[in-house]
């Protein structure tokens, strides 16, 4: 079945949630270190903004990860959250992730009614979705919303993907999203992979979201593609920041949605007083070509990191190393 | 008629050319003050690249523009093209653009059989047709190919437009360019409008090509999306150089495109060796939120290129007056 555009260009659709990511896929450019200011004010420019969930950051084990290692956000301990947003009275809902094998959740996640955190988003591959089921389970039973974002499909055969897609289904989690890890799709795949996701999300009543990167400069393409095509939830970040080439810029989001309780201006005063000040001190992420060679190779950006670290700019000579080692 | 894509993701397409306007769109960003050796190897470049067309700038009248206000690239004179390129040897051809109003055309386009030229663009917006007609069948006449650019059609309605384009149908043009000038056009109208073209396009023989900007960080989604709808003619520019938000980049389409001819290390090359220094030395175009602001309002990006000039972040004041002045 191929599905036809939902909504339209001048109307808004009221299922659309806007998940602000900042901080957690942001926090894997700086290692979690936002200063106080810095968090205050995105969550008070995120409910001027209108957005729908706030992601804080990771809910990371500390068995595994030193917390003398990384900033708070990390781990987004309960007393954390609530220094920002008290009880939360504001109509935006907070957000943490957890990935698959690395978080305590039985012991780190609490129980809902102690806790300020709305959504609980689980991080797995395709390999790992037993696993991410069990905490999915242990999320909602504890009270939450949940979603689950499957990682690196671009690298998994359709089969798979259905089976696996078949089996989130049947778990109790509310939203699955469509994750492009490594920033290696074109709006087309988007729309061909929105129909699969949609397909069984309609069959088990699962909403669609979208989690987009920017190797390409088509993590926004990809994010309205995937809303055209019916995803409701939708990740982005101030100015795109994230990992290597980053996400979806949630100033284009906003600007793109038509209903009017988006208000970008907000967004737009957050990056005058925040993000020019921390691209001046040299925190680096976006666009950039060693991340176009990791998207068109769909493999990791970790390379792409490394080499910009390192100062290289002997572009082709990276694409030679990149195929020497993911082809 | 409602069209379905053509082509697929793993083969390609021979009726494709990839034309770049890094010279010409890029000059609009440094006055056309290109070193020599920027112009030499970006012609070595563009032929080891495969790229099909090399615009070299405008045949702009020098009753109008003070050649000595401009770099030469602004007037192509033939023999400056020829200092460069010779007799032109390779198999890439050369290509100019002159705007209706602002080129001296019936003196200043020589006869193809005195010029290295190959293809003569005319950049017309809509209420200027009749005279880019005459134009375009002066450069005809002349032995040249043709191109016909309508611009800012984002501010015309579709019933003049669709007037426009059958005039031009009716000429001897042999390509008719969907252009985005304001960046302010997503995915799903470029499908629409390469619709309206490729109707119109296909009833009189026109090939029809895409020139996009990325105010909006779709330059690369809206071209690929053209593309696919059955547009031929695309043009980038080498990272994206070109006013304001600049265009798309070369570097993206080229890793796009599955036509083996098509080599992205010559263009990646180029970039190491002169974009990083052109950057470095303070020349600025790319996606930046001004350009947003100007994109989604569907206006001239004159206002955000001073914004940026005048080192103001004031995003939201900017915004303010921009819908002042333009809604």
């Amino acid at each position: 079945m191929s599905r036809s555009r939902q909504g339209s260009l001048v109307s808004f659709r009221p299922d659309i949630k806007v998940v602000d990511c900042t901080m957690r896929d942001g926090g894997l450019v700086n290692n979690f270190q936002f200063t106080e200011d810095f968090v205050r004010d995105l969550y008070q420019a995120n409910i001027r903004a209108g957005v729908d969930y706030m992601e804080f950051g990771y809910k990371a084990s500390k068995e595994i990860f030193d917390p003398k290692k990384f900033g708070k956000w990390k781990f987004c301990d309960e007393k954390d959250i609530r220094a920002v947003v008290g009880d939360n009275k504001s109509g935006m809902k907070i957000s943490v992730m957890a990935d698959v094998g690395r978080t305590d959740f039985r012991k780190d996640i609490l129980n809902k009614k102690d806790s300020v955190v709305d959504l609980v988003r689980v991080a797995t591959y395709i390999n790992t979705i037993p696993a991410a089921i069990e905490m999915l389970e242990d999320a909602k039973a504890k009270g939450y919303e949940t979603t689950v974002n499957i990682m690196a499909v671009s690298k998994v055969n359709e089969g798979d993907l259905e089976g696996g897609l078949e089996l989130l289904a049947q778990s109790s989690v509310d939203v699955i999203y469509l994750v492009d890890s490594f920033g290696a799709f074109y709006p087309e795949q988007i729309e061909r992979l929105c129909d699969l996701y949609l397909n069984i999300g309609v069959k088990y009543q699962k909403k669609i979201g979208v989690h987009a990167h920017n190797n390409q400069q088509l993590a926004f393409a990809n994010t309205i593609e995937a809303l055209s095509m019916g995803a409701s939830y939708l990740d982005a970040t101030v100015s795109g920041m994230g990992r290597g080439a980053g996400n979806c810029y949630m100033e284009l989001l906003l600007s793109f949605l038509r209903n009017p309780k988006y208000n970008k201006a907000a967004v737009m005063d957050f990056v005058e007083k925040h993000m020019l000040k921390l691209k001046a001190e040299g925190v680096v992420w976006g666009y950039d070509i060693p991340y176009l060679l990791t998207g068109i190779l769909n493999s990791h950006p970790s390379s792409a990191i490394q080499f910009i670290k390192d100062g290289r700019t002997d572009y082709s000579v990276f694409y030679q190393e990149l195929m020497d080692n993911t082809l």
